[in-house]
């Protein structure tokens, strides 16, 4: 459903919803034949889920592995394919860059170039961060007319370019040829044209030729994803929602700002990022809360501690549920099974609560038993935050 | 699916095909745990969920609860997002008004403005339905140039408006203000013009400010949501099915009339439909079947009453079936929990039976037996026409 038509039926109620993701949750059976959830001791979600309605989730669509970024928009509700973030808005966020509206960000790498001034490595041999910091500093001393300009690390050879001024035009081609062997492209917008922006760009470039010189292998720099702080509907304008996001990790943060939420300070354990919640419970309507950890035991194919951080999250949730949250959500942003040490298209468990869902059979939080659920096994991600709406009675009916 | 290709795929076939819509039929748990409909005692339907498939329907979208008109325009097939109905045109469904092709409905309340015109009291204090019957009479005497003027009594401070003559163009502004303290918006197109419609409509309300002076404190009386009778593909041209509607209430004889289906007199009672409905089968290919009190005893809070509903309409489930439909399609058109006692957003049980369904395990036609079944558990309500289409054998193909 389109944001738009949301976005007209919200009315405001004194109610409270709390979105729970365990980043990378659904998984794929180990050697007991048990996926992580299904392995992991959970008395407490498994009693929600006999009070609640459960389900799996699709982030995107069938068969899509997504990247962090949209698979965590869908869940707020904002269709990735059609808020789709830069690949330069998203290095900013990664770094927990401060973006403000009407900055141009770009992606840059670090490469080699040869005399010709043709690319032989994209990469420049994967420099150190330590090289690259070094490298950014130099860059940082670039100044251009009117724009302040900033270069920021941000790992290896990746590295972030942000220009901040009046009238800065997004649509900018990449630099990149994405190939060896040619000369990378000049700036131009991506009908092709030369403008203020385009101009600005190549001065940096030149610029930043001269200075990296003799610094080979890193003797050039190419820039892609050129793009600006999106204004979207916040998730206040489009869903009424006065909304904080409790993530210790600087990508989530960042995701949760471009929606308007407001970045709770928050300590490095979960039962931290719990008293955080309740410190704060009073003064927002919505909380997103980031449980990092599933994701990288995931990643780092640790079936083991993966089961224990879903143990972990599980014993916080009494100290959740005492303070009487209207609506409780409890999901994944996307699957990272064990066993692929990596996100996956696998649909993600998925747990409703509130007193006004119908509930149904499922006793039991995990994969298998989410399947017989009332939401279905492939409830689109981007439908739950509606659902969750609903049930905190915060939409007018549609139509008469 | 879009209309356009099942109409592309429609073909002719001696079946019948019988919706049954149950108004409101979904519901949430009583004291002992069950839901109105899996209270009830229904041999019959339960018997035809048996040898039929089952699964709970989602009238708009995920968390979205439908008004009426928008619930109904989905069972039908059209989809309610692209076929909306203004609000003009909704108010004179509502009241049985004979609306034709060209004509111009609003939706008009009385209100109160104090000297200055500006208003005080957009309902002027919601006054009688005989006063508001009084007014009307006295603006049906407006006459305007080369167009004919209906005004009619809705309920309290509400009433119809609808012009009738050649050339009326929709797209206008609403001139209620929305707010109190404002003087009402002068007639102007929806981009701020004035045309031919606007003049007519502004020479309407000098008149009738004129006539109400006196009336304190209906004094005055604001227009909305002006529409036209929409000219949309009938269900015939759509799905070739000469369809038929036997409904007691205004509202639904309307939205079927929108749609070109034969409206058919019929008594108060269920059983007085099935009378409708006998006399009436061999004559069409398509019926739908109306029951409202589900829903009014939903809305009321009724458990008991409206478990009494579900079971009287059972009782007469073996008489329709003795007509030997080729399809029934049993559902309701949203749900109306009786512990919310309105409209919600939970899903629809749903039957369908044809000599043709593929059997599916469910042998119990209620919310959580329906779960289990070969519909799912969320499957669109705009879905079902062609899913019943198709188990008449009245669909071709869809390519080579």
């Amino acid at each position: 459903m389109d944001i738009k038509i949301i976005q007209k039926l919200k009315k405001t109620a004194d109610t409270k919803i709390i979105l729970l993701v365990m980043d990378g949750l659904g998984g794929l059976p180990g050697s007991q034949g048990l996926t992580e959830l299904e392995k992991a001791n959970t008395p407490n979600l498994d009693k929600l889920a006999k009070i609640g309605i459960c389900g799996l989730h699709q982030p995107i669509a069938a068969g899509i592995t997504p990247g962090s970024g949209p698979a965590h928009l869908s869940l707020f509700g904002y269709n990735p394919i059609k808020y789709q973030v830069g690949r330069g808005v998203l290095a900013a966020l990664g770094i927990n860059f401060n973006l403000k509206n009407g900055d141009l960000a770009a992606r840059g790498n670090f490469c080699t170039v040869n005399k010709e001034g043709k690319v032989t490595d994209r990469r420049a041999g994967r420099i150190s961060t330590e090289k690259n910091k070094e490298l950014c500093q130099l860059l940082s001393q670039i100044k251009l007319d009117r724009v302040e300009v900033f270069v920021e690390t941000v790992k290896e050879h990746r590295f972030l370019l942000v220009l901040r001024g009046k009238d800065l035009s997004a649509g900018i081609a990449d630099t990149d040829p994405q190939v060896t062997g040619e000369l990378p492209h000049p700036p131009k917008s991506l009908s092709g044209e030369i403008n203020k922006t385009t101009k600005l760009i190549e001065e940096f470039l030149d610029e930043a030729k001269k200075i990296l010189a003799d610094q080979h292998p890193a003797n050039m720099a190419l820039l892609r994803g050129f793009s600006k702080h999106p204004s979207w509907p916040s998730m206040e304008e489009a869903f009424g929602l006065k909304s904080a996001a409790i993530a210790g990790y600087p990508m989530y943060r960042g995701i949760a700002k471009l929606l308007g939420m407001d970045v709770l300070e928050t300590g490095e354990t979960i039962a931290s990022e719990v008293d955080t919640l309740e410190k704060n419970f009073n003064d927002y309507d919505f909380f997103y809360f980031h449980v990092k950890k599933t994701d990288s035991y995931g990643e780092d194919g640790n079936f083991k501690d993966k089961v224990k951080i879903i143990e972990e999250t599980d014993s916080l949730i009494p100290r959740i549920l005492k303070l009487n949250p209207d609506v409780v959500l409890v999901t994944g942003d996307h699957s990272t099974p064990f066993s692929l040490a990596g996100h996956s298209w696998h649909p993600v468990p998925t747990l409703l609560w509130s007193k006004y869902c119908r509930i149904d059979r499922v006793e039991k939080f995990g994969e298998r038993d989410c399947l017989r659920g009332a939401l279905g096994p492939r409830i689109a991600a981007v439908d739950l935050v509606p659902l969750a709406l609903a049930n905190a009675l915060r939409l007018e009916k549609f139509g008469a």
